[in-house]
């Protein structure tokens, strides 16, 4: 984490919000009680901003300096709102394909993710606001610049977002090991947000719940799990070769 | 590299080679001419093991142990070979499926098509000794272990490689994004070898000359190129996906 993406105190990090600064999360010391406080609360509220109240200890390990009780950490990347993006999509022609991150938390992982997403074509990512990984310089590094170009939905509940997009006509393919389908035998055509679990939890039962269908990615060997960017790309590029699949492709060269 | 790996000195080599261990590649200093030298340069040779003469000063900058000019690097894994895993294949009655590395230096990136490799049920990495990422024990833990299981075929000279591949009566394809083909395209069913490059400097012009057909993965967006684990997982899952197209595959659940 560059220090250039932490900002201290109060004062700075109201004006950085006035200033429309994209935030990544923000740290607020326990028992700090003053107005400001609350109208801070208030704001970032407002902004769809997560912020979490911590001990002052915490605070001081990330910053010698004087913080006030306040740390925000920017973010390189403006987020997009599902709300908007889904009927931009549709007006524009295309099926939406979307990819869910769910508890994915490694900074790397997600870089890689979206770096696989751009490349494959998905419309969007969404992650939740809370449980995943931060959006930071590494994320961006990693992702080979494509999470600056790549839509990213940061939602409250992944839960509702999924019942927002089941409402929107797309259906929800859950991909973990005990899904029922092989991902290439599933039909992927459709309106489409395919979810992807953390190697460590899956996917959620609460989300899992709420599942059209689920799909497996068949495995040979004894690894037993691909890394979770090499998923998100099999998945996506699977669903493109279906949707390609009775239109003639112009062939390079 | 943990200093474990590493061996030191011309009689603990000789020892090492004598009881099998398997060695990555050895450095020797320049200069250093002594019978046991010319000794060592034979048995390298007999054994596969790629050696490079280097200046004193790089072998002082690996160690400050008393190295006598010569330093050589193990290898986790036993190395296998081409000529003897090819037929081996077939007599199992599979459709040989192998990924061809040129030039991935990048140790990560290895152990990441390895793990690739693996969970798609390739039967081997096929790697040169020059210009080829170290087989180390960072790789191993990139690959999640697979790299303890896939074999791994490292080869004096590529070009060499695909042409007695081709006379095994494998197809060659080469994977590049002017590549004439969209992957999904192409007919993958048979005895197949894809080669991939590295990200900055693509397949060598000499293997692209041998290659039977070249294919490209379709690229929407901006970032113009995939991570080469996510590459090489994309081919082989397509390959699977052809030759299982007519199969009716059990279905878990």
């Amino acid at each position: 984490m560059n220090k250039a993406d932490i900002i201290y105190g109060m004062h700075p990090l109201s004006e950085a919000l006035k200033s429309g600064k994209s935030i990544d999360k923000v740290f607020i010391q326990k028992g700090l009680q003053q107005d400001s406080t609350r109208k801070l609360m208030n704001d970032l509220r407002e902004a769809d901003i997560p912020y979490q109240f911590v001990p002052k200890v915490k605070l001081d390990k990330i910053t010698r300096k004087n913080h006030q009780g306040v740390i925000a950490y920017t973010s390189p990347i403006e987020y997009s709102k599902l709300e908007w993006l889904i009927p931009a999509i549709y007006e524009s022609g295309e099926t939406p394909l979307l990819l869910i991150l769910d508890h994915i938390t490694d900074v790397r992982n997600f870089g890689a993710i979206c770096r696989s997403a751009e490349c494959a074509g998905a419309h969007a990512v969404v992650i939740p606001e809370k449980g995943a990984a931060q959006v930071n310089e590494d994320a961006v590094k990693t992702s080979a610049g494509a999470l600056m170009r790549l839509p990213v939905c940061r939602v409250k509940s992944l839960v509702d977002s999924v019942k927002f997009l089941k409402q929107s006509g797309l259906e929800i393919v859950g991909c973990h090991e005990r899904g029922k389908h092989a991902f290439q035998q599933k039909d992927l055509k459709g309106p489409l947000a395919m979810i992807l679990g953390s190697e460590e939890l899956g996917i959620s039962p609460a989300l899992q719940s709420v599942c059209d269908a689920d799909i497996h990615i068949p495995m040979k060997g004894e690894t037993g799990s691909l890394n979770v960017s090499v998923a998100g790309a099999l998945l996506l590029y699977e669903a493109i070769r279906q949707r390609n699949e009775h239109i003639e492709l112009p062939q390079k060269g």
